[in-house]
């Protein structure tokens, strides 16, 4: 199941990244589990990663290596996340950073860990022991083999590529993400990859990671659940050759900024097309706020609620679920007789109450669409903001009943 | 579907509350809707009530209609929350007051109006009209018909009788609730109704109906979304002729407490053993915080995560997706190598990690039970906290993709 997630297109490659995959045997299926990246020397490596207090242990190491030099080498596994592993777990991590160091002969402290699958398992060594060799040797220009080996319940890959121009020169963008469960993201998704051959100063990649997952990943809930392992890395390795993007007010900036948001918020609603038992795609636009935060409040009340979701999958227009979650956002001296409620253009709901020229026959046409928009209006300030959910399905609980995280 | 729901025993009725029942047809059934409840001269009564901001009509009449007068009369419809609607809908409720008033002779405002049922649709005025003098001329001891009468999603009446002494005298508590969905009240859950014929200060009364929903009501999640017609009720008509409770250290103060909060336990409880799709009555229990609200904020986050609650219904101990909601829980500075999480007795992780001793078999067989106790220590502290959930089933989805709320 999955709400319009389009196929793969030709994914750019990126000059100053190699990637390689291999089956390292993980997952015990056919497919890789395994993605090797080599980054050219001087390439600039921002990220950010999950909130969560159960942060996993190959988190941790990444963002300590991040902290100490230049990343040299990004290691991902599926089909385990080594989260909840504690101080074993940690060296586990460092152990499989060892080997990707050795392999392409960069110092360890440069090589960034990931992993994503069942939550407290301490990893296979002897796997990646085997399956990091195999990957290396195989690098070149594998982007859409490691979209496809970083997926766990995911249907499909993720990944798509971008041209701009920033200044005078043609840039690349190619990004690579996978989830569908356990997301509701705190500062980034749960894997997602973009690569760039921009030349970016290190200030400026670390404000524009911060500002594309804010406006992509972090907007974005299947469920609620917060993952262990989110993390967002935007790799630049400046082989196009522009001139260096320093500063916010550079003419490049924008466009670069641009280009990045872009190809960050096609993955993310494509994670959200591709989640577990969804069958419509919804924009959730709340506006008339006081404060942006006030308005997303509302719109993650409203995209979470087990009863809103499943009148989504009815294709219910079920006005009185959404009063009552607006009304339960916690939005302080919020007036109930100035709401509005559209969907799409439909407008259900004015005043605070049905609207007088509204008909069910046009509300739940509006919903029986894959994709569609639910707009609300506070009516009390010109702030607004945006996230996208899904519904929940009977495909939902199987799925989740299922699988092991 | 229910969970060890008991069967009504014999209810007690209480000196000073006569209830009448009758089909007014607003829910097209055969089946009751509409209960009217006359309280005698000198009854005290004291109500907790929604947090939504969408507070229903019936929901403001009361409170107003409590701080102006002592009340004489309740009346109660299902099949119709009169929420979201506007101005209309407290003409509404004030209208069927006034048709109470009528019938009982009692002033207007001493009338409290209740409504449960679908939001966002104007009142039926005429079966109202039509029903009042029916229900009323039917009055006596129908505190089952009643517990029937108030039902929506419920698959069974929720009511049960205590007899307590008071200092030297006995006295009598009897309680019906209804709700199966849209719980997770805060400061009360949907409708819930006790009665004693205990004598008992006002002030007294207004500090017990918090306290007493504090442990029952406001400790049930069945998906996190709050009502916009919780009502919690308590009536002391003071027929039983004790000496009057007015003081927390008399000491009759401690057991018409305990028999108050024991009634309004079990009615939180049932509600849970019939929420919507329910085949687990599950215990969530947090110790080891720094506070209560701490305790509380973790218990919730894991009543009410949808992959825990899939995990419980698929009876897989999947520690991995506690960690996940205990990680995302947003506790300040929490050190997960400190967590342990048990299942009953069996102790499924310690020092954050899976525990030497614990076998998946272990914690299967717990989950597979009907009811059993999720238990985590967070390590950092001596307060805890208890909630009340249940587990998230196809079922679920099904009355919630089929039901109009």
């Amino acid at each position: 199941m999955a709400v319009n997630l389009p196929p793969l297109g030709k994914l750019a490659s990126i000059r100053g990244v190699r990637i390689g995959t291999a089956n390292a045997g993980i997952k015990q299926t056919q497919r890789d589990d395994l993605v090797v990246m080599s980054l050219a020397p001087g390439s600039r490596v921002s990220g950010v990663f999950t909130q969560s207090s159960f942060k996993a242990a190959p988190v941790r190491v990444c963002e300590e290596h991040l902290s100490r030099a230049s990343p040299r080498a990004i290691l991902v596994n599926s089909g385990n996340a080594n989260a909840a592993t504690g101080s074993a777990g940690l060296e586990d991590a460092l152990q499989c950073c060892r080997w990707v160091a050795d392999v392409l002969d960069v110092p360890v402290e440069t090589v960034l860990p990931f992993s994503t699958g069942v939550i407290g398992q301490r990893l296979p060594l002897p796997k990646l022991q085997g399956g990091i060799p195999k990957a290396a040797s195989a690098i070149g220009d594998a982007w859409e083999p490691a979209a496809r080996a970083i997926m766990t319940t995911d249907t499909g890959p993720k990944a798509l590529s971008r041209s701009i121009r920033v200044g005078a020169t043609d840039v690349t963008i190619t990004g690579i993400a996978k989830g569908a469960g356990m997301i509701r993201p705190d500062m980034a998704t749960m894997l997602a990859y973009i690569g760039t051959d921009a030349a970016v100063s290190q200030q400026c990649l670390d404000r524009l990671v911060k500002f594309a997952s804010d406006c992509s990943f972090n907007r974005i809930t299947v469920d609620g659940d917060t993952s262990t392992n989110d993390s967002f890395i935007l790799v630049a390795t400046g082989a196009a050759g522009n001139v260096e993007v320093d500063d916010e007010d550079q003419p490049g900036y924008a466009s670069l900024r641009d280009g990045i948001v872009g190809v960050a918020r096609e993955l993310a609603q494509r994670i959200i097309r591709d989640a577990e038992g969804a069958t419509k795609f919804v924009t959730v636009l709340v506006e008339g706020g006081r404060t942006s935060a006030e308005c997303l409040q509302v719109a993650y009340t409203v995209g979470q609620s087990p009863l809103i979701k499943t009148a989504m999958f009815a294709s219910d227009p079920n006005w009185g679920r959404f009063c009552m979650a607006i009304g339960r956002a916690g939005i302080e001296a919020l007036d109930p007789d100035r709401i509005a409620l559209y969907l799409d253009d439909v407008c259900v709901a004015r005043g605070g109450m049905i609207a007088s020229d509204y008909t069910e026959e046009a509300g739940a046409h509006v919903m029986s669409q894959a994709e569609f928009t639910v707009r609300i209006d506070l009516g009390r300030g010109t702030a607004s903001d945006t996230i996208w959910t899904c519904d929940f399905s009977y495909e939902y609980v199987r799925i989740n009943a299922e699988y092991r995280t």
